[in-house]
């Protein structure tokens, strides 16, 4: 018997009945940049919004996929079904397996409620700026109840990401003298909560202080949330418990504030912006490559300047460079 | 006296003197993504392209500064006029003081064949990208007969910008591991010279086996140009003589084959593409953030999927998305 693909329908009908192939498929079409993606997204969008994004981020070695399990666990306590995604923008290589065989994340591979998926987004028009929220919905439409979003690096475009997730940690250990290059990424700024792992080793207090002179400097309103210092050692699932009672805290102020829905609406936008520009991108791709290696050799010359290059292509993009 | 701004043509005037005061204001303009831009680039465009560019990249550590400095004392021996360009993509900060103020350096800095000058790019339209080419351009014009490009970090946008110089150094030392995260970063595959910095110290010998299996392993045809490695000990000039040697060699290869023209058509090609997507990325910005946040509404909301949100900013900024 001939074996047919699923349909885009077939694939969202098994992603709502949390069937993992449905689910991978889905977020492989995300990670292709598939033309099927479109429809795909036509279906999903009337189911987006439900569930809690948690972003995690931090520099490599602090702890942050045995802080994502123990997060796992924790929520799984509590009845949540949990989903993972794993994002990495530098990696050219679908990731499906990379994440799902960590040692750290097995104990939760046989759980039907748990759904773990790591990403790589080199080939999607949008970028990751499109193509995370994208593969959110997936997760959205599964009905999970909180998503945890975990970067591998601490580039900006991690950065732009975790900062569009609905509450953000920004993780830290003693003895890594990473405060600056996580200052230099601009990864402190978008910290809802920090979180000191690693707290039984030597030099906690002194992370704790610095981090705590860093939040008395920010300039917080009366209605602000205040990101609270968290203390945890992920590998024995110490302090987890309280982290997450501060996740749902910060879920519940940024739902009675304004923050929570322009969060939502400042991810939409990049969603859309990205789109949009990836599509002119694609179109400078396909656009004739003779007309565009003329222009480009009439700059090389000297003959034109760049900006006039730029106006011509735009114009016979159809673009008007002077509105 | 009121002491008046100088025009762009009294700037550009100034910068074929050789004026650094003139230079420096010139690549300022370029920093800041000025509106001056534009002018500046039409005037400047008959004179692009007479400078030699030589990028150099590598890990942080392997000696980058110290090669510079080296390479320019040579050049200078064999009575070139010598610019160096630190790019430093990551940093808000103009970077006007800080290559300048650096200790390797200050020996050129009473040179007035010399011109020394770090950029930080992260105001302009372009992005590094248009920022590049466009500083090259002021020291094009001033006449300076080679232009080191180096960039300060090891990540994607360092790995574009350099590719496109006319010869490319890729810089490693023994004893750092940095073999991995060079490949990881696509350095490698852009090397047009190996230089093995340090290598009067343990390690030399494997660090070459290594990088000789790697050329050995690239598929070069019988007119390609076959990537040397060198060794150096740039703090004691060792070895710097027999890299400018192939540096020149590089040109005079480049130039005989097809590769010098279609590089530059890369780099002029890279300025364009990135000058027209800038400018579109502007009239996002411009567009009225009231019709793009109640588009990003509908699509956080889930009554509009991404993809015609997209079309229809598209749409809306002049841009037939169909066609």
């Amino acid at each position: 018997m001939a074996r047919t693909q699923p349909t885009v329908t077939e694939l969202i009908e098994g992603a709502r009945q949390r069937k993992p192939r449905a689910l991978g498929r889905l977020i492989t079409l995300v990670e292709n940049n598939s033309p099927r993606l479109r429809q795909a997204m036509e279906l999903m969008a009337p189911d987006t919004g439900r569930a809690h994004i948690v972003g995690i981020t931090g520099s490599p070695g602090v702890g942050k996929s045995t802080s994502t399990s123990a997060l796992v666990t924790e929520l799984r306590a509590r009845g949540q079904r949990v989903g993972v995604l794993a994002v990495d923008p530098s990696s050219p290589f679908s990731g499906g397996a990379v994440l799902g065989d960590r040692i750290r994340m097995q104990k939760h591979s046989l759980d039907p409620d748990v759904f773990i998926r790591s990403m790589a987004t080199r080939g999607h028009l949008g970028g990751l700026s499109a193509a995370a929220p994208q593969a959110l919905r997936v997760f959205d439409i599964a009905g999970f109840d909180t998503v945890i979003v975990e970067t591998v690096g601490v580039g900006q475009s991690e950065v732009e990401i975790t900062r569009t997730a609905d509450t953000v940690l920004v993780l830290s250990a003693p003895g890594m003298g990473d405060g600056i290059q996580a200052a230099k990424a601009g990864i402190l700024e978008i910290a809802d909560i920090f979180v000191v792992n690693k707290a039984d080793h030597d030099g906690t207090q002194s992370l704790i202080r610095e981090l705590r002179n860093m939040v008395a400097l920010a300039s917080l309103g009366p209605e602000d949330w205040k990101p609270p210092i968290m203390k945890t050692v992920a590998s024995k699932g110490e302090g987890i418990i309280e982290l997450v009672d501060q996740i749902q805290a910060h879920r519940v102020h940024a739902e009675r504030t304004a923050a929570w829905q322009s969060r939502r609406l400042e991810r939409a936008r990049a969603e859309v912006e990205a789109l949009a520009l990836g599509n002119v991108r694609q179109r400078f791709l396909h656009w004739g490559q003779d007309r565009l290696e003329s222009i480009a050799a009439d700059v090389r010359d000297g003959r034109m300047d760049p900006y006039s290059a730029a106006d011509a292509v735009l114009a016979s993009l159809g673009q008007d460079p002077t509105t």
